[in-house]
């Protein structure tokens, strides 16, 4: 398989785009993925767009890659739209690699895009059963909010994960959003905010739970042979790693297996391991995901995520900082976008472009995505590590 | 690229099938896939779902694949769910496909599936309004049996197309049909019920336009290595092309040009021309579809399309039968799941196993569809060749 490179990154302002179309928001990505590099729209041989499905929430919701693309000129290629739930952006980015990986092409485009405001909750709810499994999970009333407070649940009983500690993550992930102009919550929290929003689903409030999002992200990717030709900045995509969760006989969910599997494998194609990594982006949808994917992600042992948490470990200044974007938790979760935005905030990081939340010294940068119905431990799972390159 | 070979194929009966869910449609088509080859489970290392989006239908809609798969007890692999409006379930193939060529994998699954019974008409408009643009086309009022209405009506303006060619078309596909026992409408019609039937969007009639479908299909891919493990009649994918159109200036729908691109690129990547062709599978949502793909497959000349279909060139018993499944217009569309069963059919053409619709001495087929919007000449066209093998 060939060696694949970012060549160029952009992304729209997450937030409530009303009146904004689908396609104009992944257009303005696209258009600003090749502004920020030399690809020009006929360099471009291949195209893969992640969409939840925009439909479902009132908008333009299939052949997004195609009618995006067209809004910046680019027809005539082949064009793919993905989906794969919460890593629907991932999978976007995946598929493109692939591409490339395989000697097919020299360049190509992955974006997403979503288009979710002006929903009613209720019927986000609704929507959303079909990330997970309508029928054993929805059937049975199972929302995304409720389950991840099941989990924060079983992870209190355990290992005695605090409420404050969970809340640290999304009071962490605030204070990240307030440097991150593309943020959609730019608004510091205390923990005091934290416990007095609304209970989604207890243990977890408000601000514990990704907002309702609008968004597009995109990046080109290029082959090894052609990258120089793009930027004089290229960040190398040391490995990439797709997989679906093994339908265990007791499920355990204050484990995420499953992300421990995608991330080892991560490591290994990488040669890699979780103490050359300077900084992460996770998909923090819910406070509690954050000391499971620590310790999944190897950074240390089951049970000792939290406390690390509560140290300061994961914060902008710590040892390993997590989600210096602001996370989905306050940069936002337009679901389709947000795996490739995850890529767009790792190339600046590691590009040092990040502005006042760049992280010191990053060389190496890790993004963690799942997405789909939990029963098997998720339906997928991608963990992908870039870094910075000579080339 | 490595080559790929078709191992099994299965799909479940298209037609109505309220109260059965869309995996287990999907897993019902994956278990007659994996039944009709050697391939265990456990043999699988990567899976595609196309669905277009049965979300909108009013059943689970996202993680399709996931879920079908888990149904018969296939898990832990990478799974990734694609659309590309009409032309979703090709679309999994060839993402499957690259899998293969790739040399990523050895053994993947291409499946596709769509549950759309029960919906009301006014509201599948609605739905479908998503494979093109809503904004452009549906905006300004254009559904599909208007828009083919419209290419219908440029055909009779342009190059005399008579209402009883048209017909012609759909009188064969339920001919054939009648010999399918997996079709949706296992009726023979005569021309005058043709016309007898409602109009849809004038010039065409309710028999002319496919009609609402649930079903799955399936098929398992293996690389050359392993082929031979699987099955002592393995099927050689001869070329696959997927590309999109190009904004011409003036696009002129009654030819459809990117079909004659993505043709002349799969006869070239096949060695191999249209005088080879044995059989023949295409996207005949509308019966007009047909003398314009003749056309742009390189059968004949620009306007004599529709001649050759009053003669019977394309009929089961003619010189390069189309549609022997009864097509889309009788063998029914279920959007997803449509571009799989059309290489289903092949599959049992190029075996020898397709009972009474048998086409004698079927050595190389074709299949074609198209999906998505038509203001850049369709977002995805998807051609491919299929051949018997000494392997």
């Amino acid at each position: 398989m060939n060696e694949v490179y970012l060549v160029g990154a952009g992304m729209t302002e997450f937030g409530d785009f009303e009146g904004k179309s689908v396609k104009a928001l992944g257009g303005e990505a696209v258009y600003r993925a090749l502004q920020d590099s030399e690809v020009n729209r006929e360099d471009v041989e291949f195209a893969c767009c992640g969409n939840f499905g925009s439909a479902l929430f009132g908008s333009q919701g299939k052949t997004v890659g195609q009618l995006s693309l067209k809004e910046v000129g680019i027809t005539g290629i082949p064009v793919v739209n993905v989906e794969n739930g919460g890593a629907t952006g991932a999978q976007s980015f995946r598929t493109a690699h692939t591409q490339i990986a395989s000697g097919e092409v020299d360049v190509a485009i992955a974006m997403g895009v979503e288009k979710m405001s002006g929903i009613e909750t209720v019927q986000l709810l609704n929507v959303m059963a079909n990330a997970g499994d309508r029928e054993l999970e929805g059937g049975n009333g199972i929302t995304w909010p409720g389950l991840f407070a099941m989990i924060a649940r079983r992870r209190m009983n355990d290992v005695g994960t605090t409420r404050e500690q969970m809340a640290q993550v999304t009071v962490n992930h605030h204070d990240n959003a307030t440097k991150n102009p593309y943020a959609q919550r730019q608004e510091s929290i205390t923990m005091e905010d934290v416990f007095d929003s609304p209970p989604v689903a207890s243990p977890l409030h408000l601000y514990e739970s990704c907002p309702t999002s609008d968004g597009a992200a995109a990046v080109v990717l290029a082959s090894k042979s052609v990258a120089k030709e793009f930027t004089n900045n290229p960040i190398r995509v040391a490995s990439t790693v797709g997989i679906s969760g093994d339908y265990p006989d007791d499920l355990d969910i204050a484990h995420a297996e499953t992300v421990g599997k995608a991330a080892d494998k991560a490591y290994e194609e990488a040669d890699r391991s979780p103490e050359d990594i300077d900084v992460v982006e996770i998909h923090d949808a819910f406070s509690i995901e954050e000391p499971i994917y620590l310790e999944e992600l190897g950074f240390c042992e089951f049970g000792e995520g939290d406390r690390l948490i509560e140290e300061g470990v994961t914060a902008l200044d710590g040892d390993i900082p997590f989600c210096p974007s602001g996370g989905l938790l306050a940069r936002g979760h337009p679901i389709g976008a947000t795996g490739i935005a995850q890529l767009v905030e790792l190339f600046w990081q590691l590009r040092g472009e990040a502005g006042d939340r760049q992280v010191a010294d990053a060389e190496v940068a890790l993004a963690q995505i799942v997405g789909t119905f939990v029963n098997i431990d998720y339906g997928c799972v991608i963990v992908s590590i870039l870094e910075q390159t000579n080339l």
